[in-house]
């Protein structure tokens, strides 16, 4: 089978390989719908997970099951499933001790697709546990918004659960590329009023909107702390950091309120370590919490992604800018996202 | 100064009494729109709370301030206020302890008007703590909105947070008197995806719609708690209940998943116990958590009120069905509430 | 083989069943010690679980590993291993969704030993996906303290942590059976600095005041609310549940504080309804919690359990006041523990 | 009155000042055990909190109450009262917000002794909000035992509620010095079975294993992240950083779970940034929090410590190892803790 891969860090092609097989609790399909994501970006060009040699790319799909493993019963071939990047072995002892799924082997060992095995970016694509980590997805639903739930909503939304946030709540988002955008409707959805979005880009900035933030700080126009302070009169309740470099953090404890908490859902590539400023963080004693976490991934999370869009609470497609046609449209999309032209917010291959 | 009082069980009637004087941390306040709720009509003709004679009714008012004590420093007279239901002292050793405002003198202390002290039903109004209690309502917001803030908001919005919703739950709101539909707006804001709106009436059964019910469940076609597993397809993951008859927590239980949570708003005001269904609470064993709380008050929590409609995430003045010119409003008020004609969501007096 | 079975309700007696058959992911065991429980009588006498014919009693076991399905890899043959009461599927979507293990699949359904299937009182018994169940028994550890894990321990410990105690917290534990003797452990563990030890005979006072008990209040003595009340000078801010009948929880209602917690592990086997007291309750808006829940199980909870006891935090073989020779002490245990002499606290059969 | 103070950074000595003035709220109290502290060194020699002159020093003390303001009821004079290092004003905005009281005004503002005003180093000091801030101390408590509450026994056990340690879970203290082993008793507290506490002085070994350690991992026999993944098989679940300088945050996440918790109760007193290693940390999304906060104050705490000691819980007197008699025992002691020979752990001055 044909599949968009990896060659080696810096470099991008096509390759073939023989398709995959499913084991007994498994599930091979067939792409509808994928989508590239910053992550690929860093994974190839900025070698965060280290050297690959033609790894098939992608972890962002929605797609028709072809096959399944004997053990398999409420997935069936013909199924149209949303695929969650994390889908963990849900089976084990971490998870009983009460670690979150995303970890449950060791760190970051949900994260299967394009770092353990090939990608979503290929004919066809397999899934470990199909029946705890597939969700059906509705005729109702488009397959641009359910192409935005593997990652996009569940990440955003992972955010505002991070950072805590309560009803009547003032929220800051560092950073409005697409996860961020859901990171705002995260917000809106746990019952933050005031959301101070920080970003640059005009197409951001009217989704920023459209999703709920009351308020745009551009780095333009200043220090983005001093910026939200003034606006807010002070600190504010919660943080969700989905962008910036090795001193978002910091700038995050500026802003935030003692008692306050921030919600990472950034992936920081680069750097040894990340800086906390001693004295905004009341020198170890300012109760200002730093959280930071992988999406939720598996069947449920999608499910509840699933019934969000059906409620007609949050409409994700919004995020999709430029969408292609056919598989040959990641390789498009993913050049898109190197290159980063400002109307860009997510790409997708329609197949 | 006149009020309208109860002036024994099962009585009201317009009276004369002294203007109300400020201590030192006090404010005397002048009503601009003044609500009358359910629970005046309990305290009158349900003896809810015991006999009183010539007790000044009513605790939901937006007004404007006349008088401070000396060590008031916020408030100033003139300024216009939203004034929560619940006006703790804020300086307690339960509260130390992490007891909920609510109580922080002793149970259900923080409710003074209209059961320990006069209530807002009059030319003039006694706040305690007026700088701790007192919120000042900005000029965007109508008298109309702001006036569903001191209870109905507040209530409705504690509802979902006792039931501790997460983004995508399910939820069950049973019972969309006006309190009812601020829980589905509240289950709203804490993320809830499908929302099973219990209810008969025509004018509420539009408004759970318009605040984000996704399904209504009419009593009168068949036993709720099955009408709600069938639609669901299973137990619901949290309950609000904000209406019904000491029954109503078993029928909770019932559709509620273990592990779910119960958040009660609804004042009970008959019978000697509330009944919990043994099996269906899992002889003692289902963690199936039962939860209640009287309505958060104080200044922060209004300041939230405010900024959640500041913000544009939820319009309570659609609550308001039945408008009145005048002090005198609170008794036309009051009356249609007691009789409970289908149309009536909720009156309010502008003064 | 042999076991001791209830025949039917109101009836024991020794029968003779097949071996049992190891899944690919099961264990069978043979028992090194085992221990008659008190809803083993419930389950008999009672017919608290319905009828049931020929079903092996027993769920609390401490034995050696015989025999493992092709798929088990952790857990071999020969192992001596904690086999805890509760033995949950743990891949199911319902854990995804956050419900507790102990009802991964429907209500109660981790509780399979003598309920489901046939329990642990035969000379060999099955446990379903043993990796994830069975705990390797150290050899530091005694027969006597092991086999008190798989239910006492887990079991008061969880009242505890249904609890919510903090530290420096009164807490009031009802019952000082075995399982609220480990309550009273557990709050210990916890940090509760005074404990209200509700019981009479003079065994369990011992044990209480040596599990961590600081006062002792008797039923003879009075009305044990009032008691607590008058000791306390107040309510307790927490409240263990660990014995008597459906009156109960509201006497736990009465001397729990506003904003605090009632950890419910009592068994209710019997009675259509449990009683919440309405004006105690604060007319619902008390903000008094009514939690309860069965046990964990599991490895990881067995191996914390064994962890403790490693660490000398607590020793659990202090409960066993009749131990006995074989595995016909199971029948002696279950009769004394059905005529209940004052002296018992735990029978236990050493094979 | 006399005062032992710091004249300016790097200097102390006795100084003569006007006894300080009771508002109406206060209390004036003189001491009759005080104690030196690590802060004090750091606020003198380091100047961690900036230049201060004549500031007396000290936060560490018990006393008897000699006189009240008009407004105080619950205190009189003549009382034996705990005083905590954290006085706060309890009655703000930032408390209704849910904001821990240590911050209710300002980052740390509830740390006023030897910060905002004059310590208790001296004949008299001053106490604000006596009713909310002050306990009373039973006759069956020495003074020793009391004198450990108000810093070193609250910041300790507040380590292991901010790590969120529960029943069997195994934990790492960093540091123990007398908050580091209170830490080390306030993880058992909580319930964690095996400790593993970091340190090198053998009279803080001895106290960490009288307190509960089960291991002693000691930084001369190799880098301690290493010996305790050694011991433990792997990763802790909860962290208390008690000590180290700006790294010691980064070997606290390289030793901690996905999903664990660090409770930082270290005071870091020099560094502009603490740093945190990003892989160890997951590139961001590996669930481990970094939180930390100042001790909890008030009446209600020093309360709690106090039912701690009398329910015989924790035994803090065993922290001192150096008592001197008379006021001018605080200046040896704040030498002896300067130097910090080997077999000092807490010095205290009783008058």
């Amino acid at each position: 089978m044909r599949g968009f891969a990896m060659l080696k860090i810096g470099e991008t092609g096509w390759i073939e390989k023989p398709k995959p097989v499913a084991g007994p609790y498994d599930a091979i399909v067939a792409p509808l719908a994928i989508a590239p994501c910053t992550s690929d970006i860093h994974t190839v060009y900025s070698g965060a997970i280290g050297e690959r040699h033609n790894l098939i790319l992608g972890h962002e799909a929605v797609g028709q099951v072809v096959e399944v493993g004997k053990e398999v019963s409420y997935i069936k071939a013909g199924d149209r499933v949303v695929v969650p990047a994390i889908t963990p072995n849900w089976r084990t002892l971490q998870i009983q001790h009460g670690v979150p799924h995303q970890h449950s082997e060791s760190l970051l060992s949900g994260w299967k697709f394009s770092n353990d095995k090939d990608g979503v970016f290929a004919e066809f694509f397999h899934v470990n546990d199909a029946d705890m980590n597939l969700a059906k997805l509705p005729n109702e639903i488009s397959l641009e918004a359910a192409s935005m739930m593997p990652d996009m909503m569940t990440t955003g939304f992972h955010g505002a659960e991070l950072a805590n946030i309560q009803i009547g709540s003032n929220v800051a988002v560092i950073g409005i590329g697409p996860v961020g955008l859901m990171g705002v409707a995260g917000a809106v959805l746990r019952g933050a009023a005031r959301i101070f979005a920080v970003g640059s880009r005009p197409k951001c900035v009217e989704l920023a909107k459209f999703y709920g933030a009351t308020d745009i700080v551009n780095y333009k126009n200043g220090d983005i702390v001093q910026q939200i302070l003034d606006l807010n009169h002070g600190q504010v309740d919660h943080v969700i950091v989905a962008g910036g470099n090795e001193s978002v953090l910091g700038q995050a404890v500026e802003m935030l309120k003692p008692g306050g908490t921030i919600g990472n859902i950034n992936y920081f590539g680069e750097g040894k370590t990340l800086d906390i400023p001693r004295l905004a963080w009341g020198c170890g004693m300012a109760h200002k919490t730093i959280y930071g976490g992988l999406c939720p991934g598996g069947r449920a999370r999608m499910e509840r992604m699933i019934a969000i869009v059906l409620a007609g609470r949050v409409d994700p497609s919004k995020l999709i800018t430029h969408p292609f046609k056919g598989l040959e449209g990641v390789e498009k999309g993913l050049n898109l996202m190197k290159d980063k032209p400002a109307e860009v917010v997510k790409p997708l291959a329609l197949i």
